[in-house]
């Protein structure tokens, strides 16, 4: 079944229950009655699970060392978006922090700031949708909290989700593994999810709406780590300030250069078109449903051939390698083939993108 | 050195370093140089750790399970109330949460949502209260995240913590172990906390100024562990809701009664009379640098003996016991020998506590 389907007969299995109240109330943030309604009301339930279940301040887990801990909050606007909302966000956002890591997703704890007034609709299908990306994710929700603060004081609602995962055990992911001749490969089309908020908040129209390509990204790494193990040096998601920001980051990290092909980088068509109305760079532009993995460049094809096979790489690209002729520098070869440094996003292009 | 002092000595210890901007902008969230600039600015400095030095999306913890696993976002307003900051609070409030589990603090995640428009100075005095009290309770914030929102979409600054401890040995901590006739234990003087946020939000004068009493309660935890082990049978910090609630949670998890008795739950003259001034009842006020433990009648007075001589248990006080004879329900014996049912909190008391 496609994504978009599933989610909507999630939807659809999830109908909010009766409850006595239609909006959150700073009560309901107080730790007393009003609080154990909220949680009672549905949202133990609409997350169960047996660490859940043991309704201490934290959770008991086991969990096989060394681990891999990460940490997010989400504050993006609006809070619904076309492709997803921000309780799907926070769980693949942390998830996927975890897979390039190297990890395997486990647990999640979730944390809710939530801005008086915020309708208890909107609450149940965030929830919901954390509920559908932590079965997709396999990972489980385990400890929680929920505060509320006064209108004016937050908007709508901020989620935080910090993640714990087991390293694969063939993964070997770090910065300084990265060798000169390294293949740098991105594993879909970039500023999908950058540009797919932008459209909202812009009111820009499209034939077809251009959606968030949020997405879980753990078994696409995960088939790369099985099939690859140590040749997968570096893994890293573009998420704010984009691939241009992320390979700067790289760079500075490996003390290496980098050399990317503008017309190597793959870009859909609206995308690129909504870049160019807005005066956006789509190599700055945030991401969520893709992944940058810098290979032993010997394998790169083979990587390339897993990639595409999976359900999120059909897009994936060689757009570059590591080099040691400009060390600390990412350098880009336009399509008219000048060349150019690519620095890091400066200010804010893009604000509460995630 | 007391505890006020050594705050003041780490303020002189940790500077702020010569910046070029005075306060955060949404371009500090973007996750491009600005970002950097005030990550690099001292923010890794200042929280200095292997973990945290590996810079990558997450941490590798090396660690041994079970663990317990706690998440809480900390909205207190005001962000510096006597007594402390919102920067400790975060760290004890997650610290002290792990410790009720019966779990040794290791780890912490650290996750700001900051209000465009924050005084340099005051993240800066937030850092370094952070700094101090990780020292303090020996755990070391290991990943982080920085989101900025615009001015009016947040309060100043939002903080989430979440823990990874490691199980005591000796610990078996679950409302399961608690058992009719178990000794109910507080550690020291309820409504502290509450009460020295609510003095300021009110305008409320006193002779001596009314302190929060955050602090970090795990060396109390495990010196009552290692001498008591599974006698311990339950423990739980009265934040938010106070200790009124938590009782009547723990009566409904283990389907047992409460007695308390009024006379015996201690309470500074100071507290009680702002509560009076205030019309709060101080069962229901929040409380940070307490804790409730259930234990084993037999030990009860050696538990009381090992608490009073620890550095935040001197006031530690039997204040009740568990019972038969009302199951579900905690029971107030009053100062003048009264007997009423305690409910959970009802509405919000005391909004944004913690």
């Amino acid at each position: 079944m496609p994504e978009l389907d599933r989610k909507a007969a999630m939807q659809l299995q999830c109908p909010m229950p009766q409850l006595d109240f239609d909006i959150i109330t700073l009560g309901h943030g107080s730790g007393g009655v009003l609080t154990h309604n909220l949680l009672n009301s549905g949202v133990f339930d609409i997350l169960k699970n047996d660490y859940l279940d043991q309704h201490h301040d934290g959770a008991f887990l086991p969990v096989r060392s060394p681990v891999a801990f990460t940490t997010d909050s989400f504050v993006i606007t609006p809070v619904f978006f076309p492709g997803g909302n921000i309780g799907e966000l926070a769980v693949y956002g942390t998830v996927n922090d975890l897979a390039m890591c190297g990890a395997t997703p486990r647990f999640l704890s979730l944390s809710f700031i939530i801005e008086e007034g915020l309708p208890m609709t909107e609450f149940w299908d965030i929830l919901v949708s954390i509920k559908f990306a932590c079965q997709q994710a396999n990972v489980q929700v385990v400890t929680g909290d929920t505060k509320v603060v006064e209108r004016g004081k937050g908007d709508r609602i901020f989620v935080n989700t910090t993640g714990i995962g087991e390293i694969h055990p063939k993964a070997h992911i770090a910065a300084d593994n990265v060798r000169a001749g390294d293949k740098i490969i991105v594993s879909g089309q970039v500023a999908t999810h950058g540009m797919a908020i932008m459209s909202v908040r812009e009111g820009l129209v499209f034939e077809t709406e251009l959606e968030s390509d949020t997405c879980n990204l753990y078994p696409a790494v995960e088939q790369l780590l099985e099939a690859f193990g140590a040749d997968i040096h570096f893994l890293r998601d573009p998420t704010r300030g984009g691939v241009a920001t992320v390979l700067n980051e790289l760079a500075q990290d490996c003390g290496l250069g980098i050399d990317l092909v503008q017309n190597d980088i793959p870009l859909s068509e609206q995308v690129e078109g909504a870049c160019e109305m807005l005066g956006l760079d789509p190599l700055y532009v945030a991401n969520e449903g893709i992944f940058i993995a810098v290979v032993q460049a010997d394998v790169a094809g083979q990587v390339l051939d897993v990639l595409r096979a999976t359900g999120t790489g059909q897009n994936a690209a060689i757009i570059g390698a590591v080099t040691v002729s400009h060390p600390r520098q990412v350098i880009l070869t336009s399509s008219i083939g000048g060349r150019r440094m690519l620095n890091m996003l400066t200010g804010e292009q893009l604000p509460r993108i995630c």
